[in-house]
């Protein structure tokens, strides 16, 4: 993994403090522009043009254990939904001028239940599969990426992931996804914990076939290539936290090209940020998947952008610095 | 004070219900729709298409005791780098879609230094004179509001309003502003505490006069003429939160027409906006001014109002509910 252009991080961070306020006063928005240039390996960074959410849709077998408050043809209903424009992806992605790709991994051909066995048996296609429609995204130009999840079951996925990745209790790690009761709350936990017992894989993408599914692999693939490509990512909540962190696995140093959109209310999430060291730039109660968190904070890194490049510096405005 | 309209609110968490996500699912998004529809009185709430920001500029006498890191001319300088369009203010508004007016209140003629003689005498004159700049600008179409500060010592004479209005300690309260130093943070706590000794006012209005200044009562004026005459305001830092909790003691019930944009790194402004029980949208570490972190949260508002304005439903698209 080529690490961020170190030169052109300097002359951001050199830049900031020759704009008319007082250095660092712009806190984490400094941080971003700073890192964009990084990533982009120029300074000022380049405002972001084409940007695409790439939603990566699959049933999960683990649904008809009842972990979901939501029954399975919920996953395909809400892909039709997407394409006809209704979604909250939709309409967040209109605002923030992000096209959507909807990527239909395994909508009706749900991955086995992980509590009785490995989810899918080829995890290594379907990873590849996701590098390489990050590959073909970058290829038409795409210069800023998110990985959306559409799923019913798929939280369950992604919290056995990251119990599996971060040897964090189930109990400690598992949420309420869509909105589960006690009920399901405590079947959810059952479940992971008997999937973890089951898996005894350690290599990140053997525990993306065992625990995750084919849509959850290939997104990790997506976040992998993605960075490959040196192209920035905004994560978005636990699905794509749990894909970044076995991504990161596969290869170290990818998650230096991620920034995280959002912090959700799903306990599996905050563990999946801890462990990449990604702070995230909201916290919004957010517990909705579908790109919507990362749709949500990329206001913020355009507007790091436009005040890198656009600001006035101290110079050309004839403004005092400190005494 | 009119409170804001319960059956528009009803209607608007009702709605929530119908779209396609799980009700709750997107977190303080969703809050801010309702309270939008409370605020406008219907239900969905219509997008804002007149944003405006007003920059209180005033100098302040106390920049020449050592409490700021810069010196007193840049007040003036910032304001013409504002009207040249070279502020940090100037390019957040550009993205947010946001026209700014800059109101020179008080700039070139400071407010006396706090710690030795009440800062104005005539705080009615300037606090009216804020209620008539947001009726002129409501008049005129606004439909959002945001007020921003210019003024070198400004967070001086906020931490000082916000002391006497919450008696809360000012060496737990007083920042570092633009970034003083050890020795400038101790001046600015001994001027704190020296205004606090001297002014024994209550009267909120009284307080601007003795504490605050020209400008910040102005600001406090225009919070409050926003709240009478319905219409949101977007709350930046430290500033505008200490001219909120004067505005809201002048008149109680203020506070529902505001909500605060982000939580800065003044710890005045973490205790204005607990007083003011407002919870923030961001939190990033800024410390700037001018209305910067009000823009900033600005499209988290407009995206709440496209989710309950542009969501399909379960009914029309075909989405089953809970299983």
């Amino acid at each position: 993994m080529t690490p961020l252009d170190e030169a052109a991080m300097d002359a951001a961070f050199a830049r900031q403090a020759t704009l008319t306020k007082p250095h660092g006063a712009l806190g984490k928005l400094e941080g971003l522009s700073i890192w964009l240039a990084g990533v982009q390996g120029r300074c000022p960074p380049e405002p972001l043009r084409r940007r695409r959410l790439v939603v990566f849709a699959g049933d999960h077998g683990v649904a008809a254990k009842g972990v979901s408050a939501y029954p399975s043809e919920v996953t395909a209903q809400m892909v039709a939904n997407m394409r006809n424009g209704g979604a909250a992806c939709c309409v967040l992605a209109a605002r923030a001028g992000v096209t959507i790709r909807v990527e239909e991994v395994s909508v009706g051909t749900p991955s086995r239940s992980i509590d009785e066995a490995p989810a899918i048996d080829d995890p290594r296609t379907w990873f590849e599969r996701g590098i390489a429609i990050a590959d073909a995204e970058v290829d038409e130009g795409a210069d800023l990426l998110i990985a959306g999840d559409m799923g019913i079951g798929n939280s369950t996925a992604a919290a056995a992931l990251v119990c599996a990745l971060t040897g964090s209790e189930p109990a400690e790690t598992v949420g309420r996804g869509t909105g589960v009761d006690d009920a399901g709350w405590a079947r959810k936990v059952t479940v992971v914990r008997d999937a973890l017992r089951r898996s005894k894989a350690t290599d990140p993408v053997d525990l993306l076939g065992d625990l995750g599914g084919a849509d959850v692999a290939a997104m990790s693939g997506f976040l992998l290539g993605a960075a490959r490509r040196r192209t920035p990512v905004v994560l978005d909540g636990v699905v794509s936290g749990a894909a970044a962190l076995a991504a990161n696995r596969v290869e170290d140093g990818a998650a230096a090209y991620w920034v995280a959109g959002h912090r959700s209310t799903e306990p599996a999430h905050r563990r999946a940020l801890e462990a990449l060291r990604l702070e995230p730039l909201l916290d919004l109660g957010l517990r909705l998947g579908e790109g919507t968190g990362a749709l949500l904070a990329l206001p913020l890194l355009d507007a790091a952008v436009a005040i890198i490049g656009d600001m006035a510096t101290f110079g050309s405005a004839g403004v005092s610095g400190p005494a």
